[in-house]
C-alpha cells in the first residue's frame, strides 16, 4: 500500500485526548511501518499549560482557538475530547463545514446532533468516526458498519456504561450497599462528583441510541428509549436474584419486531449461563444477534485512557486510509415516524411483595396474575412478610395493571421491588 | 455513496457455500439498499447436480469448468467453498493471477499457502479476504487489521474448533467420556468421519497461525506450532480440575515476549472465572491483550452455513467497497527466521500421580519440584493412590525433567496425567 500522510489536531487533552497524544506520539513509527500511514500531530486545543506541559507538547502546536485548526490545511483530521455539547458540537462543525473529517468519542453530542453533523460532513466532504463512542477499545462501531451486513439483527443487549457495572458487580460480589458502592466508585475515579450520567442511565441510552441506530438501520432517538437507573437496586433483591440463579445488570436494550423498535436502558436479572452475566467490574459488552450470523458478543474496557485512546487512533488510521469516507449513521439510516417505536414491551419479572403473612397470600397474588394472564415461574419466600415472584414474559402494562390490583389485596402491603428479567 | 455492482462466483455448494448462495439470493435488494453494494452471483462451480437443483440455481449460472469463471469479466470476486489444499489453491491461484480477489473460509489452504497467494494478489491486484477462516462470522480477522492499529498485541487465547469445544463441554458437565462425546459429536455432524483435523488440534493450528501472523505482524507458520489434541483428556482430570476451580478447553496460544514468538495449541485448564471459561458447546470466542485496548474477547459461532456465510458475505460487501485491496496478512509482514520462535515455553501445571502411597510421597514429590525451582500451588488427595498437583509457572523443559525424576522415587507409579494451566 502507498503511505498516506495525515495531519491531526487533539481538541481537549483530559484523560482520553491525553492517553490519544501518548499512542500518537510513542506509536508513530509502528504505525507507519505496519499500516503505511504517518499520523502527524499537527496542533493541540485546550487552555490547561500545566496539562499541556505534563504531556510534553511542544508549544508551536498549541493553537489559540478552533479557527487556527480549522483554516490550517495540514490538518484533515480533528478528534474531540471535550465531552458534552457545547463546544464539541460547534467546533466540530466547523471543521466539517471545512472538509476536514471527525473522530470522537463523545456519544452525548453525537447521539443528540447527528442530522447536523451529517449535513456538514456532506457538505465538506469529510467522514464521521466514533469507534469510541461505544464500548471504549472495543470495535463494536466497525463490527456493525463493516461486518454484519448479511444480518438482520433482531435483537441487541448491551453493558456499555463501566461505572454501573462496577456498582452493580461489587454489590453483587461483596454483598456492599448501593450508596457506600458510589462512593467507593467516587474515590476510584470510576464515578464523577455528579454520578446520574452513568447511575441514571442517561450514558446508556446515549450509547443504546448509536448502537440502535446501527444495528437496525433506522434511526433511534435517545428521547425514544425508557430509561430507569439503578439507584433503587437493593442488596436485598440481588441476593435473592442469586438464589434463583440471576444476576442483576444495568442492560442496554433494544429489539425489532414486526418492523417496529423497543429500545430501553434500565437494570435487568439475566439468568447466570448469559454471556453477558460474566461480565464483570468496569469491563464492558455487547450481544447481538443476527439472522445470519446468530449470537455473538464484543467484550473489553468501555473506558479509560488507553483502551478508548486505541479505538480514537484506530479511527484516526482507518479514516486516512479511507477513500470514500464514512457518514455512517446518517447513510442510508431514514428517521421513522413515532409509530415505528413500541412504547410497551414484553419481558419477564422478578417482583417482591411485603405482605402482611405469607399464609394464603401467594394464592391471592397468584389469582390476580393468574386472571391478568400472568404466569409463575417460579418463587421464594424467605421470611414470613415477603414473597418473591419470578413471572414468565408479559407485556409491562399488563404486568402493572396486575400489581395494582394485588396491591388492593387484603395480606398484601405493597410492591417492594420490580426487576425486568432478560433472558 | 455510489452503488458498487460486483459479480461473483461461487466454487463448491457445501454446507457453507450453500447458505452463502442463499443469503446472497435472498439479501441482495437488503445489501444494495443497506450498503449500496449490487452482488450479483454470476456463476457457480460444483459438480453436485442434486445440490444445485435443492438450491435452486438456474442451469446458466453453472460454470463448466474454472477457467470459465477466471476468463469472465464480469466477475470481480471468487469465493471459494471447497476446504483442503487441492483444487481450491490451484483454482484461486488462477483467479488471482486474473486479477479478482477472492473470498474464502479454507484456513488449511489460506495458512499453508499464503506466500503464493500474495504473489498472486499483487501481480494481479486482486485483495485477498478471509474473515470467514476465523472463528466463523465473529469479524476477528477485520477486528485484527483494522482496529488494533494503536496497539502490540502482547497474548492471543483462543477457543477456536467447535467441536473440541463440544466435546469438552460436554465431557466436563455430563461426565461423559471422549468417545461417548466424540460419537455423539459425529452423529450430530459436528465431528468428521474422520475427526483427527479438529481432536488432534490441526484446525486449531491453522487458526493460530493466521491469527498469529495478524497479531504480531510477523507470519507464524503452522509448523512452529507446538500440537496436542484432546483424545488423552480423562473425564476424573476434567472433574479434578473442577474442584481446584478449573475448566478444561482446546486453546489456541501465542505471545510475544522479549521479541521473540510462542505458539501452540494444546488442551490447558483455565480459571473458571476467565472469559473464556463460559464459552461453551460450539461456541468459539478469540481473547486478546493489547498495550493500549487491554483485554478484549471476541464470542460467536465459529461454524455453521449461515454465520460463516455472514463473515463470508461480509468480505464480499467489505471488498466490493475497497479502493485499495487487502492483502493481509502479508503486506508489511515479514518472514521471521528460526531463532524468532520459542520452543520452550513457561506456563502452570496440573499433575496427576499414580502412586502407591499417600503417605510421605507427597513431601518426596515437593522435594524433587523444589530441587528444580518448582512451587506447589495446591494439593488434591482424593485416593491413597493418587495425588493431584498444581504448580506454580515453570519452564516446560524442566517441568519435564522434574517429572521424570519424581517418576523414579520410590512410592510413585508414574505421571498419569499432566494438563497445562494458564492463568
Amino acid at each position: 500500500m502507498s503511505v498516506k500522510h495525515v495531519g491531526v489536531a487533539l481538541l481537549g487533552l483530559g484523560v482520553v485526548g491525553g492517553g490519544t497524544y501518548e499512542i500518537l506520539r510513542d506509536k508513530r513509527e509502528m504505525i507507519l511501518k505496519n499500516d503505511d500511514v504517518d499520523v502527524e500531530i499537527k496542533a493541540v486545543l485546550d487552555r490547561n499549560e500545566a496539562r499541556i506541559a505534563e504531556l510534553g507538547i511542544d508549544k508551536s502546536i498549541v493553537a489559540r482557538d478552533i479557527d487556527e485548526i480549522v483554516n490550517n490545511p495540514d490538518i484533515q483530521i480533528v478528534a474531540e475530547f471535550f465531552g458534552g455539547v457545547e463546544p464539541a458540537r460547534n467546533f466540530l462543525l466547523k471543521a466539517l463545514y471545512a472538509g476536514k473529517s471527525i473522530v470522537t468519542a463523545n456519544k452525548e453530542m453525537f447521539s443528540k446532533c447527528w442530522q447536523e453533523l451529517e449535513q456538514a460532513a456532506e457538505a465538506g466532504g469529510g467522514g464521521l468516526y466514533f469507534e469510541a463512542s461505544c464500548v471504549g477499545g472495543v470495535p463494536v462501531i466497525r463490527a456493525l458498519t463493516d461486518s454484519m451486513q448479511a444480518n438482520r439483527i433482531t435483537s441487541l443487549k448491551g453493558i456499555v456504561n463501566g461505572t454501573t457495572n462496577y456498582i452493580l458487580t461489587r454489590m453483587s460480589d461483596e454483598g456492599v450497599d448501593y450508596a457506600s458502592c458510589l462512593k467507593e466508585a467516587q474515590r476510584l475515579g470510576y464515578a464523577e462528583a455528579n454520578p446520574s450520567a452513568d447511575v441514571d442511565g442517561f450514558d446508556s441510552a446515549y450509547k443504546n441510541s448509536i448502537l440502535s441506530s446501527l444495528a437496525y438501520r433506522r434511526r433511534v432517538p435517545v428521547d425514544k428509549i425508557i430509561r430507569e437507573g439503578i439507584s433503587d437496586i437493593s442488596v436485598k433483591d440481588i441476593a435473592y436474584g442469586k438464589e434463583l440463579g440471576y444476576t442483576i445488570k444495568l442492560l442496554a436494550i433494544s429489539g425489532q419486531r414486526d418492523g417496529r423498535i423497543e429500545a430501553r436502558v434500565h437494570p435487568a436479572f439475566l439468568p447466570n449461563s448469559h454471556p453477558l452475566a460474566f461480565v464483570k467490574g468496569s469491563f464492558n459488552a455487547l450481544f447481538l444477534s443476527g439472522d445470519s450470523v446468530d449470537d455473538v458478543m464484543f467484550y473489553g474496557r468501555g473506558a479509560g485512557a488507553l483502551p478508548t485512546g486505541s479505538a480514537i487512533v484506530s479511527d484516526i488510521v482507518f479514516c486516512a486510509r479511507n477513500e470514500e469516507h464514512r457518514r455512517y449513521p446518517f447513510e442510508n439510516i431514514k428517521d421513522v415516524d413515532e409509530n415505528a417505536f413500541l412504547n410497551d414491551f414484553s419481558t419477564m419479572y422478578y417482583v417482591r411483595f411485603d405482605v402482611k403473612t405469607g399464609d394464603g397470600t401467594l394464592s391471592k397474588i397468584a389469582g390476580v396474575l393468574s386472571k391478568n394472564k400472568i404466569s409463575i415461574k417460579s418463587v421464594l419466600q424467605k421470611a414470613d412478610d415477603e414473597l418473591v415472584l419470578i413471572t414468565h414474559e408479559v407485556r409491562e402494562s399488563v404486568m402493572r395493571k396486575a400489581l395494582c390490583e394485588a396491591e388492593q389485596l387484603d395480606g398484601v402491603d405493597k410492591v417492594a421491588a420490580l426487576i425486568r428479567v432478560e433472558e
